[in-house]
Protein backbone atom coordinates (compact mmCIF):
# COMPACT_ATOMS: atom_id res chain seq x y z
CA UNK A 1 0.00 0.00 0.00
CA UNK A 2 0.97 3.44 -1.01
CA UNK A 3 1.32 6.36 1.48
CA UNK A 4 2.37 10.22 1.91
CA UNK A 5 4.44 11.57 4.53
CA UNK A 6 4.34 15.76 4.40
CA UNK A 7 7.91 16.85 5.73
CA UNK A 8 8.41 19.87 7.28
CA UNK A 9 10.94 21.93 9.27
CA UNK A 10 9.36 22.64 12.49
CA UNK A 11 9.37 25.57 14.80
CA UNK A 12 9.21 25.98 18.57
CA UNK A 13 5.50 27.59 18.62
CA UNK A 14 3.02 25.01 17.83
CA UNK A 15 0.98 26.93 15.79
CA UNK A 16 3.21 27.02 13.71
CA UNK A 17 2.12 23.68 12.53
CA UNK A 18 -1.40 24.46 11.56
CA UNK A 19 -1.42 24.76 7.95
CA UNK A 20 0.46 21.05 7.77
CA UNK A 21 -2.14 19.67 9.67
CA UNK A 22 -4.82 21.39 7.26
CA UNK A 23 -2.56 20.43 4.48
CA UNK A 24 -2.93 16.77 5.74
CA UNK A 25 -6.52 16.73 6.40
CA UNK A 26 -6.86 17.85 2.67
CA UNK A 27 -5.07 15.11 1.51
CA UNK A 28 -7.10 12.61 3.67
CA UNK A 29 -10.38 14.24 2.60
CA UNK A 30 -9.42 13.51 -1.04
CA UNK A 31 -7.13 10.64 -1.23
CA UNK A 32 -8.64 8.78 1.59
CA UNK A 33 -6.86 5.71 -0.01
CA UNK A 34 -3.39 6.88 0.38
CA UNK A 35 -2.64 7.54 4.42
CA UNK A 36 -0.89 10.75 5.03
CA UNK A 37 1.22 11.32 8.39
CA UNK A 38 3.42 14.88 8.99
CA UNK A 39 6.98 14.47 9.90
CA UNK A 40 9.30 17.67 11.13
CA UNK A 41 13.48 17.59 10.80
CA UNK A 42 13.18 19.78 14.46
CA UNK A 43 11.52 20.85 16.92
CA UNK A 44 8.13 19.13 16.38
CA UNK A 45 7.28 15.24 16.77
CA UNK A 46 6.69 13.24 14.90
CA UNK A 47 10.35 12.87 13.16
CA UNK A 48 10.98 11.14 9.85
CA UNK A 49 11.86 7.92 11.44
CA UNK A 50 8.33 7.71 13.33
CA UNK A 51 6.28 8.77 10.70
CA UNK A 52 7.65 5.75 8.51
CA UNK A 53 6.89 3.58 11.72
CA UNK A 54 3.60 4.80 11.82
CA UNK A 55 2.39 4.60 8.59
CA UNK A 56 4.23 0.88 8.10
CA UNK A 57 2.08 -0.04 11.14
CA UNK A 58 -0.66 0.85 8.87
CA UNK A 59 0.61 -1.63 5.94
CA UNK A 60 2.17 0.70 4.16
CA UNK A 61 5.03 -0.90 2.15
CA UNK A 62 5.98 2.60 -0.49
CA UNK A 63 6.11 5.86 1.13
CA UNK A 64 6.26 8.90 -1.04
CA UNK A 65 7.87 12.01 0.94
CA UNK A 66 7.10 15.81 0.20
CA UNK A 67 9.44 17.97 1.54
CA UNK A 68 6.98 20.85 2.47
CA UNK A 69 9.88 23.81 2.09
CA UNK A 70 10.60 26.59 -0.68
CA UNK A 71 14.10 26.67 -0.50
CA UNK A 72 16.35 23.80 -0.76
CA UNK A 73 19.34 25.05 1.22
CA UNK A 74 21.13 22.81 3.61
CA UNK A 75 18.20 21.43 5.36
CA UNK A 76 17.27 19.40 1.95
CA UNK A 77 20.38 19.21 0.38
CA UNK A 78 22.59 18.17 3.71
CA UNK A 79 20.27 16.83 6.45
CA UNK A 80 17.53 15.25 4.92
CA UNK A 81 19.67 12.88 2.39
CA UNK A 82 21.64 11.85 5.85
CA UNK A 83 17.96 11.19 7.10
CA UNK A 84 16.76 9.82 4.85
CA UNK A 85 19.42 6.92 3.70
CA UNK A 86 19.42 6.13 8.17
CA UNK A 87 15.41 5.43 7.42
CA UNK A 88 16.30 3.59 4.57
CA UNK A 89 18.55 1.16 6.45
CA UNK A 90 16.11 1.03 9.61
CA UNK A 91 13.20 0.08 7.58
CA UNK A 92 15.18 -2.16 4.07
CA UNK A 93 11.43 -3.44 3.40
CA UNK A 94 9.58 -0.39 2.67
CA UNK A 95 10.38 1.79 -0.31
CA UNK A 96 11.09 5.29 0.49
CA UNK A 97 11.12 7.89 -2.07
CA UNK A 98 10.93 11.97 -2.05
CA UNK A 99 10.06 14.28 -4.57
CA UNK A 100 11.64 17.37 -4.83
CA UNK A 101 10.59 20.78 -2.61
CA UNK A 102 7.02 21.90 -3.07
CA UNK A 103 8.35 25.27 -3.93
CA UNK A 104 9.79 23.77 -7.28
CA UNK A 105 6.53 23.41 -8.55
CA UNK A 106 5.15 25.85 -10.80
CA UNK A 107 1.30 25.28 -9.57
CA UNK A 108 2.67 26.09 -6.06
CA UNK A 109 4.56 29.03 -6.98
CA UNK A 110 1.38 30.42 -9.31
CA UNK A 111 -1.11 29.62 -6.31
CA UNK A 112 1.26 32.39 -5.04
CA UNK A 113 1.00 35.07 -7.54
CA UNK A 114 -2.49 34.25 -7.44
CA UNK A 115 -2.97 34.99 -3.22
CA UNK A 116 -0.30 38.40 -3.94
CA UNK A 117 -2.79 39.40 -6.69
CA UNK A 118 -5.82 39.06 -4.27
CA UNK A 119 -4.97 41.34 -1.28
CA UNK A 120 -2.93 44.05 -4.10
CA UNK B 1 2.14 53.40 -6.92
CA UNK B 2 1.32 49.95 -5.48
CA UNK B 3 3.93 47.43 -5.11
CA UNK B 4 4.52 44.39 -3.47
CA UNK B 5 7.47 42.41 -1.44
CA UNK B 6 7.59 38.81 -0.96
CA UNK B 7 9.12 38.39 2.41
CA UNK B 8 11.13 34.72 2.59
CA UNK B 9 13.17 33.90 5.77
CA UNK B 10 16.61 33.67 4.13
CA UNK B 11 19.41 30.58 3.88
CA UNK B 12 23.16 30.11 3.90
CA UNK B 13 22.64 28.57 0.68
CA UNK B 14 22.19 31.15 -1.99
CA UNK B 15 20.37 28.35 -4.05
CA UNK B 16 17.77 28.36 -1.37
CA UNK B 17 16.58 31.65 -3.01
CA UNK B 18 16.07 30.20 -6.80
CA UNK B 19 12.12 30.10 -5.69
CA UNK B 20 11.39 33.55 -4.41
CA UNK B 21 13.58 34.54 -7.59
CA UNK B 22 11.09 32.40 -9.78
CA UNK B 23 7.96 33.58 -8.02
CA UNK B 24 9.64 37.41 -8.49
CA UNK B 25 9.90 36.44 -12.28
CA UNK B 26 6.25 35.14 -12.53
CA UNK B 27 4.72 38.20 -10.87
CA UNK B 28 6.71 40.56 -13.27
CA UNK B 29 5.21 38.61 -16.55
CA UNK B 30 2.01 38.98 -15.04
CA UNK B 31 1.81 42.27 -13.41
CA UNK B 32 4.55 44.16 -14.62
CA UNK B 33 2.64 47.24 -14.07
CA UNK B 34 3.47 46.38 -9.98
CA UNK B 35 6.97 46.15 -9.32
CA UNK B 36 7.87 43.59 -7.07
CA UNK B 37 10.84 42.83 -4.78
CA UNK B 38 12.28 39.82 -2.66
CA UNK B 39 13.05 40.68 1.09
CA UNK B 40 14.64 38.43 3.61
CA UNK B 41 14.44 38.17 7.36
CA UNK B 42 17.97 37.25 7.91
CA UNK B 43 21.18 35.41 6.05
CA UNK B 44 19.96 36.89 2.46
CA UNK B 45 19.61 40.87 0.98
CA UNK B 46 17.88 42.81 1.16
CA UNK B 47 16.52 42.92 4.27
CA UNK B 48 12.93 44.20 4.83
CA UNK B 49 14.02 48.00 5.15
CA UNK B 50 16.05 47.88 2.23
CA UNK B 51 13.31 46.09 -0.22
CA UNK B 52 11.21 48.96 0.70
CA UNK B 53 13.73 51.58 -0.21
CA UNK B 54 14.18 49.85 -3.32
CA UNK B 55 10.68 50.52 -4.32
CA UNK B 56 10.39 53.64 -3.20
CA UNK B 57 13.29 54.69 -5.69
CA UNK B 58 10.46 53.55 -8.00
CA UNK B 59 7.92 55.59 -6.83
CA UNK B 60 5.78 53.08 -4.86
CA UNK B 61 3.66 54.30 -2.15
CA UNK B 62 1.96 51.26 -0.82
CA UNK B 63 3.53 48.64 -0.45
CA UNK B 64 2.25 44.90 0.49
CA UNK B 65 4.14 42.44 1.98
CA UNK B 66 3.83 38.99 0.98
CA UNK B 67 4.96 36.59 3.96
CA UNK B 68 6.37 33.65 2.08
CA UNK B 69 6.07 31.03 4.82
CA UNK B 70 4.11 28.12 5.56
CA UNK B 71 3.51 28.16 9.37
CA UNK B 72 3.02 31.12 11.72
CA UNK B 73 5.26 30.69 14.61
CA UNK B 74 7.64 33.28 16.10
CA UNK B 75 9.31 34.71 13.07
CA UNK B 76 5.78 36.05 11.87
CA UNK B 77 4.55 36.90 15.60
CA UNK B 78 7.34 38.66 17.03
CA UNK B 79 10.17 39.48 14.86
CA UNK B 80 8.05 40.67 11.69
CA UNK B 81 5.44 42.86 13.72
CA UNK B 82 8.80 44.69 15.10
CA UNK B 83 10.49 45.00 12.45
CA UNK B 84 7.30 45.97 10.26
CA UNK B 85 6.44 48.46 12.83
CA UNK B 86 10.79 49.96 12.21
CA UNK B 87 10.19 50.07 8.51
CA UNK B 88 6.71 51.95 9.55
CA UNK B 89 8.93 54.52 11.46
CA UNK B 90 11.74 55.16 8.58
CA UNK B 91 9.07 55.31 6.04
CA UNK B 92 6.08 57.11 7.24
CA UNK B 93 5.15 58.58 4.00
CA UNK B 94 4.76 55.05 2.50
CA UNK B 95 1.50 52.72 3.26
CA UNK B 96 2.58 48.97 4.00
CA UNK B 97 0.42 46.89 4.46
CA UNK B 98 0.93 42.68 4.85
CA UNK B 99 -0.99 39.77 4.28
CA UNK B 100 -1.13 36.43 6.27
CA UNK B 101 1.23 33.81 5.55
CA UNK B 102 1.17 31.95 2.00
CA UNK B 103 0.62 28.65 3.97
CA UNK B 104 -2.60 30.65 5.36
CA UNK B 105 -4.19 30.41 1.69
CA UNK B 106 -6.35 26.89 0.64
CA UNK B 107 -5.08 27.70 -3.03
CA UNK B 108 -1.55 27.17 -1.79
CA UNK B 109 -2.26 24.16 0.34
CA UNK B 110 -4.62 23.00 -2.73
CA UNK B 111 -1.71 23.32 -4.62
CA UNK B 112 0.85 21.23 -2.23
CA UNK B 113 -1.89 18.46 -2.57
CA UNK B 114 -2.16 18.19 -5.85
CA UNK B 115 1.97 18.00 -6.41
CA UNK B 116 2.07 15.40 -4.09
CA UNK B 117 -0.85 13.40 -6.07
CA UNK B 118 1.25 13.68 -9.44
CA UNK B 119 4.44 12.47 -7.44
CA UNK B 120 2.40 9.47 -5.81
Amino acid sequence: MKALILFGHGARDMRWREPFDRLAALWSQQIPSTPVELAFLELMEPSLENAIGLLCAKGATSITIVPVFFGQGGHLRNDFPVLLEACRRQYPDISLSATPAVGESETVLQAIVKFGIKHL
